[in-house]
């Protein structure tokens, strides 16, 4: 049987929300700096325009963290903001879900972390890789949209800024 | 006083490096999916090439973990990979940073953890935050390297396969 010192842990619950919503303020700064059209349309090598890597960071981050919480399987869906249509309501939407996550987040115990949950019914592991998918994921798609924004001749905001 | 148990946390110390290196791992396949021309001279709205961009991440891993273990601060300098011309360089170099990662991560305490540390003289934070600006740095940097392969027509593995 491990010790608890075996055990030790490196970063908080706490650290770790205030981490991921760090990284979701600079995400909407992104969402915000775009071009009204470009946000929707502007895309390279056949990649999905920001709009819809936005749409799937929106159906991973509250569907899934409910999801862990409720212990409650869903399929992955796109539909709750694949219909929107304006930047405006995308921010709406983005600010919504920083609350929901705070809010899901307060009923995550220390013990849930290690857990392992089914996300979507297609990903079986440990909750806090699961989580740090979430966050990862989001950090990926947005490099891709600082690269839509230097071909636009946008200055993006530094990374480090949360 | 904070009971431990209000303290509790919530990866290991041990998961963390597996989780870093797993990444490191989607990163070297990326460097080697590159045609070599193209890792050094391909670029998107004036962004450094892919190499340029593994320079930044040679610099950081490495230098930057040893500087926490022996708590000794040094510049941030890139000298070390810039010189190299060939892909191969860059993978063998790759593969080093990965054994010298794993042996300085060994000296890392769970106390270091939350200790601070003035990274490379300029970013004074906790040590788990600067181990996790590694890590989201180099996802950042390894998602436009994404746009650049299908600006070139050229299928990246998937995300999540480490």
């Amino acid at each position: 049987m491990k010790t608890l010192e075996a055990q030790a842990q490196v970063i908080s619950s706490e650290d770790l929300l205030k981490h991921w919503q760090g990284h979701r303020a600079l995400t909407r700064r992104i969402i915000e700096i775009f071009p009204e059209k470009d946000f929707f349309e502007f895309s390279i090598g056949g990649m999905r325009p920001f709009a819809k890597l936005v749409d799937e960071l929106l159906a991973i981050g509250v569907p899934g963290l409910k999801g862990i919480v409720n212990k409650e399987i869903e399929a992955f869906s796109e539909k709750e903001s694949e219909k929107l249509i304006f930047k405006a309501q995308y921010l709406e939407k983005w600010d919504e879900a920083t609350a929901q996550i705070d809010k899901y987040w307060e009923q995550l115990s220390i013990e849930n972390f290690s857990e392992t949950f089914n996300l979507f019914g297609q990903y079986e592991f440990p909750v806090i890789q699961n989580i740090l998918y979430f966050i990862d994921n989001e950090v990926h798609h947005r490099g891709q949209a600082y690269v839509y924004l230097r071909a636009l001749n946008i200055e993006p905001p530094f990374f480090w800024e949360r």
